[in-house]
């Protein structure tokens, strides 16, 4: 039953007909498939932004989801498009990186290189593959077709560095990264809760945090954002898990001019 | 058969992962609910706007609709999750005043504070619970649970004081607000179509609004935005039933730097 | 099977209730439609933007999607609401011009004056036809009523006047202008691929281009946007078939802060 849903990443925008031309080819395809918008705005050909928003809801989903994630500077160049076949889902996507955390999250049984163009649009365009390719296929795979006939299964798929959060042996210090800046201007870190609370006493002895020029010091985490009177900043283990700096119903992004990739610092004293 | 449907309106926006999260948390646990995207650009944190733009819209949705709406300032706090239900509709919401229109125009047969937490996710985060509390209590309420297994009845939510106009003893005078500013820039008062045709004698004596340091004149209320000459300002009754001052193919709002909340004066003559 | 899906392209932004509205309107009446968001940042008033827009991506539909199209500046004045039925689809808008793509390039079966008050709401506002009458009408039709219950036929649709590309006698000069701007920046122009090819001899002889104050010159079109060195500036097919110019990974059109609109000239050498 869930196999009929596909989710849709991409950075089209939700103005111009790429997105409404993908969800077609998916319905002539396949009308029983359930499209599901997760998000069409991440920046322009950012692939570690889609990949890290990816990592983040991809699980929330029944088994059988198909993932499609159209993120693609290289498209109609020799890039390849694949399919990353896991116990539980599909991720359909060009080999750009952009299922990196997929890979190092999930067990995969096998990644297939989409080569079997019966599965793709009759008139491939060079621009765009979102409906060419990746529709179409998403739609085959939301209709059982075995990925294994889509094209052969390669191992030398593209993965990415990614940004990963470290601490000084005696785990008082750690060094880690803004890797998301939310909508509420919320810093997400890629510093794993468990690393935060090897060096973290909470109540004994706090922390400092330093986030491009600014000192957040505290003796405890936040446990909810509510908890911070007006004007003040915190830190928080955030929805996914990751530690989070935030402003009292403010954004503290906009606040400090704090971008993406700007080095986090935390000091346990 | 519509019990299947779910509204989704929330501040999370359209490209973090919050709403694809609650959806993926829909799906898993009712594969056949049909989830509808209201608006996820409510201004964060904005009970108000969020509290009006609900009233707009859930009437028009079929018997046995759930709306949810997640605007959750006080996400992690004491405040509570509740579920507002009426003979037609479920509404679940933080019990922060944002279903207070619904209290005001609708019948509630009785409202629940959610507590029992096998129908939310294993675990709770403290940053969003629109993911572990109120998607998952949508999609059980959507799969046709009682609402009752999921908590205890309570009778003192949170109604906010909603700003509401008023007309001199004479009805010569109407004092109310701007409580909207559509897409358009059309001023959405907060003055209903009866209160304004006690005092309105349409063709026979005009009115004259004041709307920030804007003076609007008129003989007559405008039939259709096409009505009105090019560079002019007129007023009409909107959709949704309530005075509206809008400029012939303009934004009136960007024209005089009017935001919502502003006063509104009417006078007849 | 595919009858009950319901494509919708506004004006309405995502904010507004104005869409939700419409999805509820359309659920009530056929709890079976499936509605398909296409884009709801269409310009306002922007009739030729949505023209092409929904040019673009309708065909990509299986047959039987009924295409609810609301750009409506004349909303509540003479102008009539139409359904145009073709072989394969429905669309159904305002007779003001925004179908004008569609009458060029599908074969019409009949167009419908939308007049029969029993397929529309109770209540009609002046204001707001997207809600009162296209998505009622576009539920019906998705249930499968026969279009001429709704209204008589008519032949005097309106149909505007289409910015079209000319070459010279010799197809050695392309006159064309800039039909859109994508979320990249490219630069679609209204030239097809047939009218380029008459005039470029690819490798042999380049062409030079010139848009708003810029010029671009090559021997080749470019097969992807990837073809491209950083900082360069190209040619290509885009995926409407249409010549689209663009910059490498960049902008072209905030580099060159060109409009939708400038005129396109291409000369070849």
């Amino acid at each position: 039953m869930s196999d009929r849903i596909i989710t849709l990443t991409t950075d089209f925008g939700i103005k111009d007909p790429f997105v409404g031309s993908m969800k077609g080819v998916i319905l002539e395809i396949n009308p029983e498939a359930v499209i599901i918008d997760i998000s069409h705005e991440i920046n322009p050909f950012d692939l570690l932004e889609a990949a890290f928003l990816l990592s983040c809801f991809y699980a929330y989903f029944p088994a059988g989801t198909i993932h499609c994630i159209v993120v693609d500077p290289g498209v109609g160049s020799e890039r390849r498009p694949i399919a990353a076949i896991t116990d539980k889902y599909s991720f359909v996507a060009p080999d750009n990186g952009v299922l990196s955390y997929i890979f190092e999250k999930e067990q995969i049984v096998e990644v297939i290189y989409l080569t079997e163009s019966k599965y793709f649009l009759n008139n491939i365009s060079q621009t765009f593959h979102g409906r060419d390719i990746f529709a179409p296929v998403s739609a085959w795979l939301a209709k059982g077709i075995n990925p294994r006939a889509i094209g052969p299964i390669i191992r030398d798929y593209i993965h990415l560095d990614l940004p990963k959060a470290s601490a000084s042996e005696d785990n008082k210090r750690i060094l880690g990264e803004v890797i998301h800046i939310d909508i509420f201007g919320n810093l997400v870190t890629n510093i794993p809760r468990s690393l935060f609370e090897k060096g973290f006493k909470g109540g004994i002895s706090g922390f400092k945090a330093i986030v491009g020029g600014v000192s957040i010091e505290s003796q405890h985490l936040c446990n909810a954002y509510a908890d911070l009177q007006k004007s003040s900043m915190g830190a928080i283990i955030g929805s996914q898990g990751y530690l989070e700096f935030f402003a009292a119903r403010d954004s503290l992004a906009n606040i400090c001019g704090i971008r993406r990739g700007e080095r986090v610092e935390v000091i346990f004293e």
